[in-house]
């Protein structure tokens, strides 16, 4: 398998973006990333799009060919990739696929959500089918209340406290502050977590992700394509994989662990040639506060039920053992569903090329990020080398 | 890149299937292609599921994850892939990367759609998804409209007669009757095509392609895994590519050809170093028996302008110079949006397997199939070989 790397990196900002078209919001995304690649948006010979509800939300299928005529270039391979929220991390998958396969030597990998302006459909509804639609969405179930039936367990698993594990917003609100991409830059205390409305007990509105729109994209391409780009940081792709669980928690063992993240987990470390302790900056896909911290534990950073005393010790800071979500993460910077994995990567990509401004971790050599769909169904998980 | 094999391969009937849902259509389609494929279960490693409309029809996207649960292999890697009538070819490219790559030694490719009970859409809505909502769907134009314009420049340009491109229909019909997962089996005159209701002018009923469900699926795999799986024929992926065009048809300079058929023709012909004579079966995406007639052209058969005259001196036929459709196309064995790319494979698969009854190609060897998606704004073009 020959080597992919990434030679570029584009993103709108998130938030709602009432005045721009879905496909505006590719375009504008691509067109960041093919600038940052240093090279010609005509190289580019394939396009794999991480959306979860545009038939939904917006009635429009079709976004290879949607994308590849708005961004002029028609003719590119193209199409979309679905995995719920983590559409983005697998068509990334299956952009590096692409390249390492031989067949392409450049491709771009999208992921794209509008949330605030549905003309077909009711963004709630559109989520709950993460899950699955016969048997738990049909019952009325939503997405927030399936993690508060995790949070639930979690806590009488493992005796944690709300006010541990809430710690995680207040830690992504205060990142995003200096990520100018990020949907919320304000801070929030604890206090303020705890005290906001509830939304599914125990959950509270700030312990949410919450929605909006955005595009982010990644062009991969080979060893050959990146010496003639010539970028000052050369930026590998150490590991690419993606891996199922059981779609829902009520046919699942244990409601505190998320096992695709495990097994992809297992399969990336494998594959990178890596242990836990040598990642520097780490994403997670902390879509409810609970996720964050379950998440630390399934990736290797923490043991099962002491993953909020990461957070609560500050150890996921800038500085501490793992420094995680320090651009805002889902809860901050924003969790547009389908393109979410991208801007995880975005972010991760950015700290290794060393542009994270007041954020920025010192020489960052390896990040690893995270995308979950579902309540853990898939689980995407990439790792990026910077090479010296 | 390495070589990749065709295992095995599977398919449920099409029809109305009431009765059983679509996560059940997915599973029979996989059992019955790994069953084939005499490799484990437990040996597929990811899977790519093309499909359309899930979200919209049925209320469920994640798909990926709702197949590996109801298959009971959680753990692969898995994801949709979609590129509206293109999603089982585009599906079944992805699954192509995957094991060309090398990451994966074995996987699935799975096409699926039902479309005939839906729980939150309507069907002629979903389609029109499939070109651009904001400029085409939302001036009410409907798919069957958009292929009637096509007609009629191809029937104006060339001086071409309906009766002469209706004859399509009949072929598929006559084929069909053999086919036992053909949705029609019965056959059709030209005056019974011709007599059908209007449904956008000059198109008639019995020119469309059916809705109906089904799921189809085909097992991919290495050298080694094939050699391992011992199957009798042995069948290589010569060629997969994909192309785009422009996605709607008022952006493009003429309507009486596909652009993106010639240029994902132009690649699969040099990646399996091959010409058009040296095709043995032939699939075409013939949604409408306008397509059918251009797609001949379009693939390098006939001459622009002259591809009904192969139909209608028999060359399409069991026997003449390009047997096509010999299973019943899109008119006679169905068109379940998502699925029919995997079921052109699975059709051009069972001639090279010598498994095609009374419609068996003496001695194929080479079978090419071509899957559409919107008006041609993607498409897909798998090769098979016989290896001797």
């Amino acid at each position: 398998m020959r080597k992919v790397y990434v030679a570029g990196i584009g993103a709108t900002k998130i938030r709602e973006h009432w005045e721009v078209s879905l496909r505006e919001l590719l375009v504008k995304a691509a067109q960041k990333a093919i600038e940052d690649s240093n090279i010609e948006k005509k190289k580019i010979q394939a396009a794999f799009i991480g959306n979860m509800s545009s038939g939904v939300l917006q009635g429009q299928e079709h976004l290879g060919s949607l994308f590849a005529t708005w961004m002029g270039i028609p003719g590119i391979a193209a199409s979309k990739v679905e995995a719920a929220c983590a559409s983005g991390g697998a068509a990334f998958h299956s952009a590096y696929l692409a390249v390492a396969s031989g067949m392409y030597d450049c491709v771009i990998a999208l992921g794209v959500e509008k949330m605030s302006d549905a003309l077909t459909g009711d963004v709630t509804a559109a989520l709950i089918m993460a899950d699955d639609q016969d048997y738990v969405a049909f019952t009325g179930a939503s997405f927030v209340g399936l993690n508060a039936l995790v949070y639930r367990a979690y806590m009488k698993k493992y005796g944690a406290k709300q006010e541990d594990i809430a710690l995680f917003a207040v830690h992504d609100h205060k990142y995003a502050v200096n990520n100018e991409l990020a949907q919320f830059r304000r801070e929030f205390s604890l206090e303020d977590v705890l005290k906001s409305p509830l939304i599914a007990d125990p959950i509270r509105l700030l312990e949410c992700a919450p929605t909006g729109d955005g595009a982010a994209a990644v062009v991969l391409c080979s060893e050959e394509y990146l010496k003639e780009a010539n970028n000052e940081v050369k930026i590998e792709v150490a590991a690419s994989t993606l891996a199922t669980d059981i779609l829902s928690l009520h046919d699942r063992d244990d409601l505190t662990t998320l096992q695709a993240t495990v097994r992809a987990a297992e399969k990336a470390y494998k594959m990178a040639k890596i242990s836990p302790s040598d990642v520097d900056v780490l994403e997670v896909h902390d879509a409810f506060t609970i996720l964050g911290v379950i998440h630390l534990e399934d990736l290797g950073f923490a043991k099962k039920g002491e993953g909020w005393k990461l957070v609560k010790e500050g150890e996921i800071e800038l500085g501490g053992k793992i420094p995680t979500n320090l651009m805002g993460g889902l809860k901050a910077r924003g969790h547009p569903v389908g393109a979410t994995g991208i801007y995880q990567i975005y972010d991760a990509v950015t700290q290794l090329k060393g542009e994270a401004g007041k954020n920025q971790v010192d020489d960052a050599e390896v990040a690893l990020a995270q995308n979950v769909g579902g309540v853990g169904g898939t689980v995407s998980i990439n790792i990026f080398r910077r090479v010296r």
